[in-house]
C-alpha cells in the first residue's frame, strides 16, 4: 500500500484496543474560545492510561504481535519517555517481557512509572542514534522484538485511533492540531480523520528549535533536526522518520513552529484554567493555536479564519513535578 | 421547616441553574481504586466554571433574587476566595453589581479572578468576624444584599445539586466524602442524596487543626474553631454555621480529620495520578479516603469494610502556582 498506515488497519486497531483503552473525554474550554475565537475542543489524552495516548498505539502493537506472532514473548523500545511507559503497561497487559532503552536525562517520574509497570530501563545517551543502538544490543541480547516509539505501522494504527474518537464524538471538527515529533501521532490522525472527512484539516504543531517537520514540508524532503534539541516540549525531540513522512508529507495540511515561552505560557494556561494537568509537549498545540499563525493558517486552508471547530489533542500530562518551578519562571 | 434547605429546594435550584452551569463527569481512578481497595469516583468540581462547586450555589441564589427581588440591584458577600468568584461571575449572569470582602492573606489568583468577573474587592483583616464586619458595612453603604458564602438557603441549595449529579451519574454510589468548611456543602448534598438514596452515608473531611465539625458533632453542640485555622486546605478555614449546623448534625453520618501532610500528599497524588489541578481543599476529601480512619468509618457505617461505591466531592482547583513549590515540600 502506499503508506504504512492506513484507515482500515486503525479501524482494526480501534476494535483490538478498545477494551484495553480510555476513549478520553473531548473537552471544551471557554477560556480558550474567548482567546481564540474558535470553538476549541481539547482531546485529553493526558487522562488515557500511563498519561499519555502512546498507550493506544503500544497496546495495539502487543497485542497484535501476541496474536499473530505468538513466538515472540519480549518486546524492546527506546523513548523519552511516554512511549516506555505505555509499551511497558501494554506488554504487561499482553503477558509479554518489555525492556525500555531510555535517554540518562530522562524525567525521573517517567523513569519510575516504566520500573512500576514491571519493564526494565535500559539508560543511555540522550541522542536518537544512542537510542536506536542501545534498542539493537538489547534486542540482539534478549531477542526482544522492537518497537519503535513513531515508525511502527501497529503503533501508528493504534495512534490513529485518536482521529476516529474526535469525529465520534464531535463530527462537526474542522481542524485537528496535534504536536508532531516522530509523526506517529499525526499521520495516524490524518489518516483516520482524512478517511471519515476527506475535507478535514490537519495542522502540526512544532517547537521553532525543533522545526525539522516545518523544513522537511516547506523542502519536500524528509530533513532531520541537525542536533538533537532541547525544546521544554521533550515528546517532540525527535524527528520524523522515513515511515511517517509520506503521511505527513501529503496528509497534514500545515505546520505551525511556536517559541519555547509560548510553549511553557500554553501549558501553565491549561493547568490554571483548564485544570488539566498537562506535559509542555500538549502545551505546544495549545500553543500553535494560540499564535498568530493560525489565523493565517486557516485563512490559507479554509480561505477565511472565522469562528471554526479546532480539536485540540492533549498528548499527555507526564511530568516531573520538580521541573515546575523551572515551568513557572 | 425542620432545616433551611430541603430536597424540594435542591430540585428547583437545578431546574433554575442547569442552563448555566456544567454537570461534571464523574471520573474514575485506577490508581486510586488500588490505593483504597473501593471503587472510587470523583465529582471533578475543579472543571465547574469559575473552578469549583461555588458557581452552582452563587448561580441559584443570584437567578432566584433577581427573580423574586427585583429592587435588589447588588450583592455582597465574603469570601476567601472561591464563593467571591463564583458570586461575581452568577451576579454578572443576572445583571447584577457586585462586592466581594476578602482576607488580605487570599491567594492572588482569587483576588484577580474576582476583579475578573467584574466584582469590587473590598479588602479586611483573616478573621470571620472582620469579614462579616466587612460586608454588613458594604452592604449598609451600597445597598448591597448579602449572600453568605455557606449559611444562605439558596446557596445551600445550589450546591445540593452536586448530589442529585452525582446519583443520575450512578445510582450505585454508596458513600459521598465531601469536604466540610461552613457546610453549605455537604448539608446540600446530605439533603439531596438521602432524599433520593435514604441508605447512602455521608462522610466529611476536615483538617485536624480546624476540626470545629468533629468536635460539634461529638459534643452534639455547635462549637466554632476557637481560633482561625492555617491549615492549606483554605476552603475550610470556616466554621459550620448556625444554618447548615443542623443539616450537618442531622444527616452527616462521620467526619474523618487528617493531618496537613496527608492533604498535601492527596492533592499531589490527584496532580500526578489523576492529572487533575485540584486545590488543596479537594485533596483534604482524598486524603479522609485514602487515611486508615476511613475503613474504621466504612465498619461503623455500613458494618464492613468490602469494597464500596465511594464517591469524592473534588470542590475545586483554584491554587496560586505560585504556591506551588511549597506544597511540593
Amino acid at each position: 500500500m502506499k503508506y504504512c498506515c492506513n484507515a482500515n488497519a486503525v479501524r482494526s486497531a480501534m476494535a483490538r484496543i478498545r477494551p484495553h483503552v480510555h476513549n478520553t473525554p473531548l473537552m471544551t474550554s471557554q477560556t480558550l474560545n474567548e482567546m481564540t475565537g474558535h470553538n476549541v475542543f481539547l482531546k485529553t489524552e493526558n487522562l488515557q492510561k500511563t498519561g499519555s495516548f502512546k498507550f493506544r498505539g503500544a497496546m495495539n502493537a502487543a497485542l497484535k504481535m501476541k496474536s499473530e506472532r505468538p513466538e515472540v514473548d519480549c518486546l524492546v523500545t527506546d523513548s523519552s519517555g511516554n512511549h516506555g511507559q505505555a509499551l511497558a503497561l501494554a506488554a504487561k497487559k499482553a503477558n509479554l517481557g518489555c525492556y525500555v532503552v531510555m535517554p540518562n536525562n530522562s524525567a525521573e517520574c517517567k523513569l519510575e512509572s516504566v520500573r512500576g509497570y514491571g519493564a526494565t530501563v535500559v539508560s543511555c545517551e540522550p541522542s536518537e542514534i544512542d537510542r536506536q543502538e542501545g534498542a539493537r544490543e538489547v534486542g540482539a541480547k534478549h531477542g526482544a522484538e522492537y518497537v519503535s516509539a513513531s515508525q511502527n505501522p501497529d503503533v501508528i494504527a493504534g495512534q490513529g485511533t485518536i482521529g476516529l474518537e474526535i469525529l465520534q464524538q464531535n463530527p462537526n471538527i474542522e481542524v485537528i492540531v496535534a504536536s508532531v515529533g516522530g509523526g506517529g501521532l499525526i499521520s495516524g490522525i490524518a489518516t483516520a480523520a482524512k478517511d471519515l472527512k476527506p475535507e478535514i484539516k490537519i495542522i502540526a504543531a512544532e517547537p521553532e528549535i525543533a522545526n525539522d517537520c516545518f523544513l522537511s514540508k516547506r523542502s519536500g524532503v524528509l530533513t532531520a533536526n541537525a542536533t538533537f534539541p532541547t525544546t521544554i516540549a521533550d515528546g517532540v525531540r525527535v524527528s520524523v522518520g522515513e515511515n511517517t513522512w509520506p503521511m505527513v508529507r501529503d496528509l497534514v495540511d500545515d505546520v505551525i513552529t511556536v517559541q519555547e515561552d509560548e510553549i511553557k505560557a500554553a501549558t501553565l494556561l491549561a493547568w490554571q484554567r483548564c485544570k488539566l494537568v498537562i506535559e509542555p509537549t500538549a502545551g505546544l498545540a495549545i500553543a500553535a493555536v494560540l499564535s498568530d499563525k493560525f489565523s493565517d493558517s486557516l485563512k490559507r486552508l479554509l480561505g477565511d479564519d472565522k469562528p471554526t471547530n479546532v480539536a485540540i489533542v492533549i498528548c499527555g500530562g507526564n511530568i516531573d513535578f520538580s521541573a515546575i518551578p523551572k515551568l513557572l519562571l
